[in-house]
């Protein structure tokens, strides 16, 4: 039990107490339910690997991105989630390559910059000839947050940084916009 | 009822068979309902009013913001109609003046330029001192096309000519955005 509590602690955001509570509703659940936890967790680290590179989810390593030679290999864009590059990828509007960063800081829920892929960021950076990276994380606070954190980490480095752009979402209407994305779309509005 | 029917298909939008189908059923529609719009419309003209500068619906004329002095004279922000200079007020982002078009260019809806407030918008920017002009039209189709046809417009004069911000909205998330928001982001990104 102790040992299990100790592993549960190591993950982000679960703290002592809350590693204690899940070691006891281990103990207490159905055997078969945790032995499919237990399965599931040995399955996602035998099974789907993860590109060395972009740390995107991949059969092969690198991933098919990567690999892809028809990709300009100048420009990476910075996403929090497989998910996001999912997203970004269907939109077609980006050729470049991609850097996972398995999550964004997020202090109060355990997450600090060293859980995430920030220092292979920099690395590739430093080692491949990156001309600019984009920050693609979340246009929320913590997206935002996460965002200024490597824009600081790579400012050492002589690369481009950018961040997508906020502002009324194609498609919506004005008058049915908040607040902030009014005035990101003042603040951010471009000459015609 | 020839007279009403004509009246109606003066309306944007309303050709001579609407025409003639409203006016059948006004002439069949209990007295009372016909008589209470006949006196909405009395009423719109005579009690609400519309600022001859900005055309913003008004108790003054010309209206309260038109009239401040503590606003940035020099900026006009173009809007679709009253309600987007109320949201885009609430935003706070913006001190200049405003213009209301009343409408946007839709060819489909009987929306032509011709029926917007247009002319008066060009002819505020050559005698005032105009420096900016904002185009906030809506992030959809008619909204691009009406702020692509005022930034021809006004192409003759010194005016500069801006268009507000797309991209991700403040507060949301890639994964869910579509790929037009998507493509917008990568589009638009700007240097950190």
């Amino acid at each position: 039990m102790t040992r299990l509590m100790e592993e549960l602690a190591k993950l982000p955001g679960i703290g002592q107490k809350t590693a204690e509570r899940l070691a006891y509703h281990v103990l207490r659940a159905p055997s078969e339910e945790a032995m499919r936890l237990a399965d599931a967790i040995r399955d996602v680290k035998t099974n789907v690997k993860s590109c060395s590179v972009c740390f995107n989810l991949a059969e092969a390593d690198p991933c098919g991105i990567c690999q892809d030679v028809r990709r300009d290999r100048s420009v990476i864009c910075v996403v929090e989630q497989p998910r996001d590059l999912i997203a970004l990828e269907k939109a077609g509007q980006f050729n470049g390559l991609y850097h996972i960063l398995l999550g964004r800081i997020a202090p109060l829920e355990g997450m600090d910059p060293e859980h995430l892929t920030i220092g292979k960021l920099v690395e590739r950076v430093k080692r491949d000839a990156v001309k600019e990276v984009i920050l693609a994380t979340n246009p929320n606070q913590e997206g935002d947050a996460t965002a200024l954190f490597i824009a600081k980490a790579l400012s050492g480095s002589a690369v481009k940084v950018t961040r997508i752009a906020r502002g009324v979402p194609a498609g919506s209407y004005l008058e049915y916009a908040s607040a902030p994305i009014l005035a990101d779309a003042i603040t951010g509005r471009r000459e015609m």
